[in-house]
This record gives C-alpha cells, structure tokens and sequence, in this order.
C-alpha cells in the first residue's frame, strides 16, 4: 500500500528516548519530568477508579473537570467560558491539535506554520490534503516576522499555528504579536489555532499572552492545552480544546470519532485536585524558573552557549564551540560519547537553517541535572 | 466555518445516556457494563502510579502489554505476532478504526461497510475524502450477502469493513464467510478492516472466527480490539491494532500524530492483570452466557419478541406487538414513558429498513436487568 505520508519517519522523540537507553544516557531530550505527579492527584485518581468512575466518560469531558477550565481561564486571562459549548476533553493536545486541524482545513488548503515547529503539526495538516505554509522564526529570538506573514496569506489559507510558549525555544509571544496576528485574520475566514500546552509556564514575571485574553482572536481560535505538562504527567494523555461553539461544534464532530472520549478516572481526578489545590498552577513559574537557574547555572562554566528561556521547560544551547558538525550528527555524538540525549532543531524545519543548536530538556531532578552538565562541562 | 462533516450529529449513544439521566431510566443505551473492573487490575494501575509509570508511554505501546496479546493471539488464534512490529496500542477501539482508515484511504476511494454499523465508520472515511458503500445485512440473521459485495467491489474499493460479533445485532462470522471474503479480496488491493472489540464474547461454545485465524486475510486486514469490553472498563480507553508489518507502519506514522500514546498506567496494570490471571477472558464467555440467558428469561414474558444473540453483549428486540411506530420514535416513549433506555437501530443505517427493533445492552448486574425487565413487562 502506497504511503499517505512519505515524509513521516519515527519521531525525533522515540529516536532520541531509544537512544537515551541505548547508551544508558542522562536524558533530556523528550520533554517529560523525571519526578512524580503530584500525591494528591494519582489519589484521586485512585479514588474515582474505586468509586466507579470507569465506564464512558461524556464524549466532551466530564462538567466537573470542564468547569475548573472556566473558573481557571476566568482567573487568569479574564475570559468566562461556557461551560457546555466551548470545552472539549481530549486525549491529550495532540489529539486536540489534529481534530482541530481534521476539522476545519479541507484538502487544497493552506495552514501558515512557523518554523522550528512541533513536529505533529505538519502530518495532521497533509493527512487532509492541505498544504502546510512554512515560515521560520527570527533566530535567535525566535520572534515572529509579521510582514512574512502577511506576505503568506493567500485566499487559500484557513489556518495560522501559533505555540507560545513555543517548544522547542521557549519563546513567548507578546500582546503586541497577538495585535498584528489579529489584524492579519481580520475580516477573512481564516482560524488561529494556538498551541498553549506550556501556557504556566513563563518566567522573570512575565504573563502568558494566551489567546483568550484577546477577544477578538478568541472569536476565532482554537485554543489547545494539557494537564501533562503543569501537573507532570506527560503519559496520562488528557488535554482540551477552547473554541467558540460554532468552533467547538465542528471539533466535536471529530473528536467524537477520534477517540469519543478520553480516561476517565483521571478526568475525575484533575477536578477534584484543581478544586483542591488551585495554587498549583500558579506556583509552576516560580518551580520551573528555580530549575532553569539552576540549570543554566551549572552549564554556566561548559563551552556550550546558552539562550534565553522566557518560557517551557526547554533550554536551547549552541555548541558551535564544541564541534562543526550538523545537529543531528551532534545529538548522535552527545548521545554516544558524552552520555546525554538532546533534540536537534532541524527535524523542527521544513528547511533547516544552518544553526548549531540543541533543546535541552530542564523538567528534572536536580541529581539528574547535575549528572548532565557534569558531562556536559567536560565537554 | 462550512461543515466537513454535514451528516454528524450527537451520537445516538450520547443522546440516550442523556435521556436516561433525564428521565431517571434504566440505562440499557449506551454500550458499558454497570458492575466494575476486576479489583486487581485497578490496585495495579494504582501501583503503576505509585512507581513512577506516569510519563509517555513508547508511542506504539509498552512492550509488556504487546508481549501479552502476542501470548493471548497464539493460544486462541494460532497466530505468532512480532511483538515489534505487528501490535500497535491506541486510546481506544474507536482512535485504531480511526487511524486505519486515515492511513490506507484516500480521497476518491470506496469502503465498504455492512449495515447496520457502528456509527464511528462513516465519518472517518469521509474525513479522508472517500466513499462509504453501504450493504444492508440480512435480516433477522444480520449475515452477509456475499453476492452483494462482489457486486459492490470496484477498482475504487480500497478497503472492507467487517464487525464480528456484530454490533448491534450480536451476530457473528463463520470461518465460511472469511473464506468468501478470502475469495474476494484475493489479487486486489483491498484492506481488511477487521473490528473484534467482542472477540472473547461468543456463546454456546461457538469459536470466534478472527481473521487472525486465516493467515491469507491476516495478511492484508486491520484487526481491531480494546481492553473495555473485555476488562468491564470502557472508560479506560486502551484499544489495540494488529496487522502486518508494513500495514502497522502505515498506521503508526497515523497513529503518532493522532494521540501518540495513550494512557501509560493502564498499560501497565493490563500487561500485569492479564499476566496473572489469564483465565479472565477464558471466563467470560460464561460469564456473558449467564447474563444474557437470565435477561432473556426475565423478558420471556413481555411482549417483546427476542432475536437470537450470538455473541456481544447486546439483545435485539422486536416491539412490533406493542407499538407501531419507527424506533426513534419508539426508544424516545420507552425511556420516557416505560423508564427503560435503549439504542434504536436506524442510527446504524445509511438507509434504515422499516423493521421495529431495538438494541438492549445486557452488560448489567441483575439488579439492574430485574428493573429493565419489570418495566418492559409491563408494556
Ligand atoms: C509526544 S513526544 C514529545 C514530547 C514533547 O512535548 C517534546 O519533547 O517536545
Ligand atoms: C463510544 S459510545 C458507544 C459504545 C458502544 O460500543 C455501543 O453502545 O455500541
């Protein structure tokens, strides 16, 4: 059978999390903690298994968990949901990325994407037979260049990607940034969708400029977040979906043949520990930022040279100083003869720059960063 | 924004749940058991938890689990998977249906699929673009006429969907009927998209005829199955597909982009429950067979009229000595006039035939199926 997806090859995750045990390497590739969700919440989740909460969950998530979503987006971007029509549960943002894009974008279409992007964009997009538009970041801000946006939009296009926190570099966009994309989707029929699954996690007292803080865009967007990464718990796989509820319509009627529904022990779980413990989420900025200094503090004395980290739990690094050669086959050396597994950025690109940067992964152990700047300062 | 999916609306499983609550009904709609999963596999999803299990799992499923249903297909199937490349582990039965179609269909292509069928079908092929060619089964045996689907079979039919034990009718394929099927697909093209969620429920001793069994369609089918069904927990949402080597590989580079893994600790609770106690699914054939000759016996006296039941957990009725009228018609009077929910069949159809019959799920304690029968004595 005749591949639907040719450029598709395994993740640059699997590859490198392979490796990792391969070479028995600290790893800091995959972005996933290397510490424990939270006690309280895999209690609950415990609870809701031995209270019979195993059978089929609502096809749009459970109103408790759907609920807490309003009360949070009310808290922090000002914004009050409707509880019915405008939150769908997902398994995960990843599945909420491709309904969203299954959903709107037909064949023939076009999808403006910025470069270095998650790599599940692109597949979701081409699986529909539209054409994903490509346009690489600033580097090294990686900072969105409005005028190549503009001079990207076609009547074709029906959907501009942002992520902000952006994986892999941890950029933030501005208010400023949601301005210019607001006037660019004015008066057209094109949909934002926003990747916000790092949305607690921005540092030095920044706020995070999440879509549905602008009313306007979030007329239009689909807005994409997950309990992974805020409550560590990467593998539990549930995330959402916030749209309008024309939006949210059209996005239920393929989540509802997707997955139809997501786990729904957890669900009960996230509800009754967000209720519980509602400072959690504020308290992220100030856990994650005492990792990044200290991370950064540790590499501080290696040859690497290390970016800004506005938000994410990513640091990017150049390693110009080390070695010449592509990142790819530096990560492959890292991983093999230093002992620790990064991701390279070009499997990020439809076509690469010609940088010499890594991601490090900064969601771990102190022992565990310890152990790879170690090897990373012998460099 | 112009619909991709025009004919989608609620799922008649959502729309009946929501009545039941409504109407304080017993639920016999929606498809799940009201009793619980096995204590030990909750205490070993709780211990997965407990040790560390909570980030992403492998993208095609951890290797205990697969290793699992490699053991379960050679004992009940004769059939030796690679537990590398052949097994891939999904959010569910409805995400693999979903990925196998996305993977191996594309715009402008036929599948064909046996009405009535579960309803998450036709939407993921005309997502892809493609053509769903409806054959009304047999009725009351709900078999298929073969004739028909070599009629049926064009240089556009790209894939075969079959379903056995049947939902909804709970009617099952003779290793006859796999062989006609065989003899079809033969020198094409054709995918077989093999749906056996209900594979360990079959009665009166009959065997289950997987495709599994066939090494010619094993060949070239997509065989889909879940763990909710089997282990009383569908709102788990682990699912699974076999198929061959370069089959899965199409499937996966769908299946990464789709959920890229699911749930990590029931992973790990299912490749330890099954491990220690394999006779589970030994066991519920007979288990099923009590329920469903004591729903039977509890009905005998109504004036419903009961189709035989193969296999699955559901019992047809036919109404048509109590009311004349469609089933839609009819399922909304009895959940709200008799208290008893239950899933019309003409959801199931392109074209629905003018039959007077009725889904009822027997997945039930006997509590519940005493209270379901008292009500539709009464009628
Ligand atoms: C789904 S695997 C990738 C995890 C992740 O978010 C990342 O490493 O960027
Ligand atoms: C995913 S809701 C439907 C559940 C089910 O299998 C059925 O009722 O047929």
């Amino acid at each position: 059978i005749a591949t639907k997806l040719p450029k598709v090859g395994t993740t640059i995750f699997s590859v490198m999390s392979q490796l990792a045990l391969e070479h028995k390497a600290v790893n800091l590739g995959q972005g996933f903690p290397d510490f424990e969700p939270p006690q309280g919440l895999r209690d609950a989740l415990n609870r809701a298994m031995n209270e019979g909460r195993n059978q089929y969950a609502p096809m749009h998530g459970i109103a408790a968990l759907r609920e807490q979503i309003v009360l949070k987006t009310e808290k922090l971007y000002g914004r009050r949901l409707n509880v019915d029509t405008d939150i769908t549960l997902t398994s995960g943002a990843t599945e909420a990325i491709f309904a969203a894009i299954a959903a709107t974008v037909r064949a023939g279409e076009e999808v403006i994407v910025f470069d270095p992007a998650y790599d599940c964009y692109e597949p979701a997009i081409e699986l529909q037979g539209a054409r994903a538009v490509h346009i690489p970041l600033t580097v090294p801000a990686f900072a969105i260049d409005w005028q190549r946006v503009r001079d990207a939009v076609t009547p074709k296009t029906r959907m501009i990607m942002i992520n902000s926190p952006h994986n892999p570099s941890g950029a933030v966009l501005s208010s400023a940034d949601l301005e210019e994309l607001a006037a660019i989707v004015r008066d057209t029929d094109i949909v934002v969708l926003s990747d916000e699954v790092y949305e607690h996690i921005v540092y030095d007292g920044a706020q995070h400029e999440s879509v549905l803080r602008h009313p306007e865009l979030a007329g239009r967007s689909i807005v994409i977040s997950s309990f992974g990464k805020t409550y560590h718990c990467t593998g539990w796989k549930v995330g959402y979906a916030v749209a309008p509820a024309a939006l949210t319509a059209e996005f239920r009627k393929v989540h509802q043949y997707l997955t139809f529904c997501t786990f729904h022990p957890a669900q009960v779980a996230f509800a009754e520990f967000m209720a519980s413990t509602p400072q959690h989420y504020l308290e992220l900025p100030a856990f994650y930022q005492a990792k990044r200094d200290r991370f950064r503090a540790l590499l501080a004395p290696s040859r690497l040279k290390l970016l800004d980290v506005p938000g994410g739990y990513f640091q990017l690094v150049d390693y110009s100083a080390i070695r010449d050669e592509d990142d790819l086959a530096f990560s492959k050396w890292l991983v093999e003869h230093a002992g620790v597994a990064a991701i390279p950025l070009s499997p990020f690109y439809e076509r690469a720059p010609d940088t010499r940067l890594l991601r490090l992964c900064f969601a771990k152990s102190d022992a565990t960063m310890e152990a790879a700047a170690e090897r990373l300062c012998r460099l």
